[in-house]
């Protein structure tokens, strides 16, 4: 499926990159553009035409949800190494879409009472309501990721939770919420000039945490553990799509594009008046 | 003052709209363009500047309290009449910066167990955390505005509130938040000239609430407590606005200066190194 009026794809971008049984995480090239065949300057008018229509989706579904007694949402999990652009694709893709009708979560290293729970708890208190398009900078995949790589729960804790996610992921769809799960790739040298730049620039140094270069010395144990949540947790009811994005303008265009499938798919209409119309206009008129 | 570069002003535009002693709402032409004298076209540049401004102080600020122990914060409270712009605002003004400094509240008719609270309740949870953009669209000023107006409390208890949210807001300017109180002033014939304009066009039905007609019928009450509202809730620390809002343009244009002068206020600087520089640098290139 194509987005309406989407032309600039050479191919069904969204099935090429769709996480399917064999998937190889090592057989991806970071540096590749699936499905787009123009420059970055051509990427740039092409992600301002998807933010209109973006736009008028989104406000489309969030006027439905105000009238209608929709269920539909969407909700975009954003998981990467450092520096892989998460927050860009929130500035530039989410952010062109009116800030009313977006739910935006950045989880953080969980708090004490997070971790009295069970690792779903804080995470289902943010998924999105109905209209709304949620967004999780980081989520429940943290608890197999980091959780994995620095064994921060016993192996049988690990291995119970992609189960988990899988349930809690139908529950969510069965709700009515289409989940796109992303994984921004980038390459591990593409890192460190990213990180590199962090270092060189004043006005970048907050952005630089000395943590990321110890996560960065476990880089292959990351790719394994992204590897097994593919194999694990990419269902059909809500799929992983691993976004190649050592090109930043390719990696906001291909999620936009995902956002858009999942609204078209949606296809949230204007609702209809609740009200008599004339009735009104002579109230209207009258006060 | 006058924020840095903001060279369209012919006036200082804060001092023009803030409500002091003996201000008079009547008196206020919804129509008119206080200290601009430019037309629609100059202030669509003059917004687009001023959104690029706005965008680095936001995320200095941002920045500065991730590293730092800053406090500082800001509270955009947005309180008007029925389709006077607020949507707006928060669109095409706080919409320009970052979405992930940005923490937007629709206060809605309070729930049962808000209600079981004091009004306050609801509020202070919503208080913007350091380093964010909060912005109220409408707030704790409803419990004395339809509060009054439709007498859903007893009068000496509206009377009370008024003392209780300056202590509040006083509570809050304490603590690092800069608190923006604007009021979004639309004439009576521009309400009823946008409200008829969503009974013409089916994508905004779900916009238009027939209560919005009883709401307007009791026109005058509002405006009278909005006097009131002025009258005792304007103070030093958490002064009101009242922004002409009959040309959308030039009220998001005054709000967005309103902003960029309380972010110029808190003046964030970004944060120095909370590392070794050269030795991170050292690390990251052996790595």
């Amino acid at each position: 499926m194509i987005a309406r009026s989407q032309k600039h794809w050479s191919d069904d971008v969204a099935e090429l990159l769709r996480v399917r049984q064999g998937f190889v995480l090592a057989d991806v090239d970071p540096q590749s553009t699936p499905g787009y065949e123009h420059n970055k300057a051509h990427a740039k008018d092409d992600l301002a035409a998807g933010a209109e229509q973006l736009d008028e989706y989104q406000e489309r579904l969030f006027a439905q949800s105000r009238v209608d007694a929709t269920d539909a949402s969407v909700l975009l999990v954003l998981q990467a190494m450092d520096s892989a652009g998460k927050g860009g694709i929130v500035r530039h893709v989410v952010g062109s879409v009116d800030p009313q009708g977006v739910a935006l979560t950045a989880f953080k290293k969980p708090t004490e009472e997070e971790l009295a729970h069970d690792f779903l708890w804080r995470i289902e208190q943010r998924a999105p309501e109905p209209g709304f398009i949620g967004v999780f900078d980081r989520s429940h995949y943290e608890d197999v990721l980091i959780g994995r790589v620095r064994e921060l729960a016993a192996p049988d804790e690990i291995e119970r939770r992609y189960g988990a996610i899988n349930d809690f992921e139908k529950r969510l769809t069965d709700s009515g919420v289409r989940v796109v799960k992303v994984m921004l790739n980038i390459s591990r040298e593409e890192q460190k000039s990213r990180l590199a730049e962090r270092l060189e620039r004043p006005d970048k140094y907050w952005k630089y945490n000395p943590g990321d270069v110890d996560e960065r010395q476990l880089w292959d144990d990351y790719m394994a553990a992204y590897q097994t949540v593919f194999e694990r947790t990419s269902t059909e009811h809500a799929p992983w799509y691993v976004v190649p994005a050592n090109r930043k303008w390719y990696a906001r265009l291909a999620v936009q594009h995902l956002l858009l499938e999942a609204l078209e798919d949606i296809d949230p209409r204007w609702p209809a008046a609740t009200f008599d119309v004339a009735a009104e206009k002579a109230r209207l008129a009258a006060s």
